[in-house]
């Protein structure tokens, strides 16, 4: 994972770095039991997530990229197979069909960046049932994590009205993965940069960053710390809360002013106190000493909340870097996505034992306009037709990417950024809406659906 | 990350695919000007959290393995160097400097599977600045989340009470890196086995796994899935919730019993609906055909209070399987870890400006025992001697691993069980202790501290 190939600058096409052994052990049981009972019929498996957050009105969809680059790549390897071997389970024939085994079906897919709502289909495999099968534990990991990651951007992208927001999140991250999925799946959201360069040089995210508490620190005097730091790198930010916020502003303006126009600093970072406070102290007295272009950025605990209740109180601040908040998704960690047979050999199928409902059959979803703003969805048979724009869209087609499946994370920003403006207001906004967004389902569908449940009922 | 070199079974030496650049910009930036400034002493980092969550009474130390590895592999690859003159912020002669750069300190850590508690120091990296610097975001990285895999996964351990917990939870990790730790950190925290197939190759950890709602949704009938299921599969566990529950447990009933001895079924899997009931019902529908020896697990939306209402309820079941809840973590999805630095060419360092304490100087941790039990713990000077057990052992030294830091999975599986079970029965229990594990800090400790801030404020 730590080694793309390929164009990385492009964001496009990266080497997802996965290994089909990532995989939960019951898909290769079943795979295993279809083959020997010569189901190889085509499937339909659909990912969608049933209820949002008690937080969240949208979900920011993302992760598609690397589900598109683990199928083209899909393959077991000699180890792999070696592996499965000493497990005892698995009989010759089976892992000798392994081996040759590739993704050969078909993919449709709601655009990353685009905003998606309950039950409605984000990717659809259709392929025989063992290829769909296999792949299901990485779809679900990549999509899931990325779109988690670019909901709760979304809302601090939104909160910071403007301003510019940066990831920090990642040693706090759940891992090495994480951390590089948040910095891409923030980016999308629209956040300015990210701090962390593997995720930089990967998908070709501005980086940003430039000193922590232990530069301070490992000084004997702060002000010897800011002087050469602003001698090495012009222009840079200095963080000012190691011992007395006001007094490091104090120190970082002495020596700018005193420097004979050597040394300049281009904006000063508050990393804890009371950020509303000390902004406007800070602004105060850098635009008493005429620094009026210095920035103020500030860090520490950030969420979507607290940033609304920055900006809304008009404090002097020009960026904010984000980390923990960010890197668990505090208040939504999950989604609950899940990946559902829908259709076997041309018959719709479901499940009934639960609560947890699956709409039988291949659908679509259509997105109603108007003046550019959304105005519902509505979830329909594949075969029906609705006016409005499709959703699910061809990205992968006999395992080849389509040109839909080539979004660059330009397209993808661009995508985020009209949709969370094109949302209704009640649902951009970070309370919970009194009414949730209007995505329905097809009489057709739910007539499928109930027909469905009475033939197994009566079986 | 997905490729591990070397004796993966072991458990102990994995290449931890990590990448030099996997780091925050503002380490580099530091780096580059303690170069310049001629800054080569030696640093002391220590890696703490301040405070446990709410939820939590104790955190179970655990991810050293993967920072030694890193420590170990640790250099700049041509392409790295290439993105980073690309960023037109580094110098020459810094960038040359990188590329002969390897991680040449020493370490110091808790061992993986020991309980620690606030403050008391986890990893002591004593390094060339630079060095140290440069390593701080993975290392918090990979502390910081298998801590909390493996935090979580103890209380499940507990609240299961001898029985079986396995771990379901890869597809709803954030990324693929954390699904693997997740099942390495459970498995060090007690868990049975995992489902994550990559994990089990990669770790050498139990394999769990039989088949997915989708399965018995491709047959026509549910029997038919169930009858080849035990044909391919002699003992298998079948899943009996897809429609029915009570309806498929004595379809598999019906099937074995009539099979004349040819079909064998292991366990059945409830996922969904009343568990408490339905495994009652299930469990006398099993007994009262005699198959007294087959088994029941449960899972869906478990996390360690379900588990342990199940088990005071006396329920009748075998094995818990866990997804989401130990996947996010979701009651505490992060810890506060930091990573400070706490002396600098022999001089002790603090950080004065807000409510994050820091305590000078290198420390130790004495942990006293009584009656196989802990007592208290003390955090201490390094040149302080206190009786009881010091819980920092040397791991590496010049860069090289030592004895300590060659753990086997199976001694930390071993230690873990041990500490938990001897910690103070208030603080092994899922709801918050009255009063917090004792962890003290030495007079000493805080004098130093005292001294170190008031000649701060004098300066």
């Amino acid at each position: 994972m730590t080694r793309h190939s390929g164009d990385v600058r492009s964001g496009a096409r990266t080497n997802s770095g996965g290994s089909a052994l990532f995989t939960d052990l019951y898909e290769l049981t079943m795979a295993q039991a279809y083959a020997a009972e010569g189901m190889e019929n085509t499937a339909v498996f659909e990912l969608f997530f049933r209820e949002l957050p008690a937080t969240r009105n949208y979900v920011l969809a993302c992760g598609l990229e690397g589900v598109l680059s683990f199928l083209e790549e899909f393959q077991f390897t000699s180890t792999d197979l070696e592996y499965l071997k000493s497990l005892n389970r698995f009989s010759h024939d089976f892992l000798e069909r392994l081996e040759k085994l590739r993704f050969t079906g078909n993919v449709y897919a709601v655009p990353e960046g685009t905003v998606v709502f309950p039950l409605e289909p984000v990717v659809q495999v259709v392929a025989p049932i063992i290829e769909a099968q296999l792949v299901e534990t990485w779809i679900l990991n990549q999509i899931h994590c990325q779109s988690v990651f670019a909901s709760k951007a979304a809302r601090m992208v939104t909160a910071a009205a403007g301003r510019a927001v940066i990831d920090f999140g990642a040693r706090r991250s759940h891992g090495i993965d994480a951390a590089l999925k948040m910095a891409r799946a923030s980016y999308i959201a629209g956040f300015a940069a990210t701090s962390n360069t593997e995720a930089g040089r990967c998908y070709g995210i501005p980086v940003s960053g430039t000193m922590a508490h232990s530069y301070i620190q490992a000084h004997e005097q702060e002000s010897d710390a800011f002087r050469r730091f602003m001698q090495m790198f012009p222009g840079t930010t200095l963080l000012v809360d190691t011992y007395d916020t006001l007094a490091a502003v104090r120190s970082v303006i002495h020596l700018v002013k005193t420097s004979g126009g050597k040394l300049k600093v281009g904006a000063v970072r508050l990393d804890s106190g009371d950020l509303n406070d000390l902004s406007r102290q800070a602004r105060r007295l850098l635009d008493e000493a005429g620094m009026t272009q210095v920035e103020i950025i500030v860090s520490g605990g950030l969420n979507e909340g607290r940033i609304a209740a920055l900006v809304q109180a008009q404090v002097p601040v020009n960026g904010f870097g984000v980390g923990t908040n960010l890197a668990v998704s505090r208040d939504a960690p999950e989604l609950d996505f899940a990946y559902k047979l829908v259709e076997y050999a041309r018959q719709p199928r479901i499940k009934t034992s639960s609560s947890k409902m699956i709409l039988p059959g291949r659908k679509q979803v259509f997105r109603r306009w108007r003046n550019g703003c959304m105005v519902d969805d509505v979830i329909v048979r594949v075969d029906e037709h609705v006016d409005g724009e499709a959703l699910l869209v061809p990205v992968m087609q006999g395992g080849r990417r389509l040109q839909a499946g080539h979004d660059s994370l330009k397209d993808m920003r661009a995508r985020a950024r009209q949709q969370l403006r094109a949302l209704p207001p009640p649902i951009r906004r970070l309370v919970r809406a009194e009414s949730r967004y209007p995505a329905e389902i097809s009489a057709l569908l739910l007539a499928d659906q109930i027909a469905l449940r009475s033939k197994l009922d009566a079986g």
